[in-house]
């Protein structure tokens, strides 16, 4: 019971969602003290589908003022933790939306998104995605796109590329890049994790991984225990530095399996996928109320209080602070 | 000489230009104390081609960083003023791009802009433009497009509507509304300029005229005196009170014929009017750089010079600081 009540005192950022949003999933984000989100507002979709989405997403504000709100900064975080709110900021999980056209990476910003992954699975015009036969790391358009992120203050979202565009993004940033939902390849080795010298090469300029509670990126699946996962990110801090560790669940709290079918396929194949299911969460971690119990398994093996505050919020509210500001100096003076 | 020097001190709002955006065009903004203009971005354009437009002027202040700054704000313009910058913000002429969904009205503004017409000179969707036959007002989307531009803080702009329109939107619209480039028709009897009862509610709603330079809304149109031009300003501020006044010069700068053959035309007739050429400005105004002269003008007519500042550029610097915040209770509570 103390435990729970501890949990519950320490503010949740969650830096990567897809629930099916509804005043339910809202109510467990603030059940779980979640005070802010990085949710997606495009996998497959056009530009004009994505504005579609951000339409939705505005709607959803003004219908639930007193749950969520708009967030483009740290300081609307702050602001929605004083008010019992959750921030949501909102990213891309796929490039595609920007075609060929470097303009469009400041428009998005403008837009108020906050985080663009360079590639979903698949290559892109900017890189490979891990799912490629053949990893040939960041394009040229791909560096383009990386300095202009750079410049506008688009933060750099690794998650779903392949390990060598990982390792060229990291190197071609200016500033420090994300790997929102993802885990180490050493505690479950599929492509979506992580080798350990691309995360050593992350935290050394300064990046963070968001650790994934997607079971397809967890050891034993859906049958990982809390212990496991906790033990894996204690030993996460020992070799990267608990300052540069997060969570970003890939939590998709609701949605049909059709959304993981869409997900995978797109439109750019004619083989459906269609018995792709979404997995069972772990028994632990259903959803945005139970944040708590994340909270108190990482108490559990050994991190102090305030190391567990940067864990579930602190850090990512750090890289907010210096990720999404417009740099001074253009590159194109 | 003494005259001059004066108008030098007084900065400037111009609250619509179309120019062909240049560094000549930045400089003479320097030469005449251009603090602020607010460009127009769609005349005819899809929201794609909006976009396009909004991309080449990210450009344009990616070049001319001591010249320009995107603006969202009277703070913005304090700040390109103090720095000795003209603040540019964004605007369209046309709410074509809205289609009928209400929801692009605050992706409008979350892009940055911050004014938009219900119509241009033609029947539109919200209503009538001011060259229609039969003048039928605001539409019912146009009374809820109204509605939730003050809810997002996209300010209205009637200049281009029908004066029935005029008068409706007035009414509905639960902030003050701007007709940011035209003048009244009883100095000079056009569809484009506003009767006078139009002027005294919109004033007596708190809205703003703002003076167009634009030959065809002149008496004697390019023959038009400086002398004539500001004593219709003086007559203005004696029916209407000098705080509801500011200037909204309509100047095309070096544009070439095209763009105003494009401007009536767009793609909506195959009529052409192939003949149309932009008229001679007044030779006390060819562009940014003689806007001391309107100043010198302006004192020569009896204003005192707090009342020259307040038309040149406080008043809209007053409505910009009120205008633009969202409005913090929705209406679809």
């Amino acid at each position: 019971m103390r435990d729970t009540m501890a949990g519950m005192d320490v503010p949740v950022i969650d830096n990567l969602q897809y629930a099916n949003w509804s005043e339910t999933v809202f109510d467990q984000m603030r059940d779980g003290n979640v005070a802010a989100i990085h949710a997606t507002v495009a996998y497959h979709e056009t530009f004009p589908e994505i504005i579609d989405n951000l339409i939705s997403w505005n709607r959803r504000f003004a219908q639930f003022p007193d749950r969520i709100m708009r967030a483009t900064s740290a300081a609307d975080v702050r602001t929605a933790q004083a008010s019992g709110r959750t921030a949501v900021l909102f990213g891309l999980q796929n490039p595609a939306a920007i075609g060929a056209d470097l303009g469009m990476v400041e428009i998005l910003h403008q837009l108020g998104l906050r985080f663009m992954q360079v590639t979903y699975n698949m290559q892109s015009l900017l890189g490979s995605g891990c799912y490629e036969a053949i990893d040939s790391g960041l394009t040229r358009f791909g560096r383009e796109v990386v300095a202009e992120m750079n410049r506008v203050g688009l933060a750099v979202d690794l998650s779903h590329a392949s390990h060598r565009t990982m390792r060229d993004a990291i190197a071609t940033s200016g500033r420090p890049v994300a790997i929102t939902h993802a885990n180490p390849n050493w505690w479950h080795d599929v492509p979506r994790n992580v080798p350990d010298d691309v995360l050593r090469d992350l935290v050394a300029h300064d990046g963070i991984l968001g650790f994934s509670l997607y079971p397809h990126h967890l050891a034993d699946g859906s049958a990982c225990s809390l212990g496991s996962f906790c033990r894996m990110v204690a030993e996460c801090a020992e070799r990267y530095g608990v300052e540069h560790l997060g969570i970003g669940s890939d939590l998709c709290q609701d949605q049909p399996d059709e959304v993981v079918q869409w997900m995978r396929a797109g439109r750019w194949t004619r083989s459906t996928d269609e018995g792709a299911a979404f997995p069972d969460m772990p028994v632990w971690f259903k959803g945005n109320a139970d944040f708590p119990k994340l909270v108190d398994g990482l108490a559990a093996v050994g991190f102090a209080g305030s190391e567990v505050e940067q864990i579930m919020s602190g850090n990512w509210l750090r890289f907010y602070e210096t990720a999404f500001e417009p740099q001074i100096a253009t590159r194109h003076d």
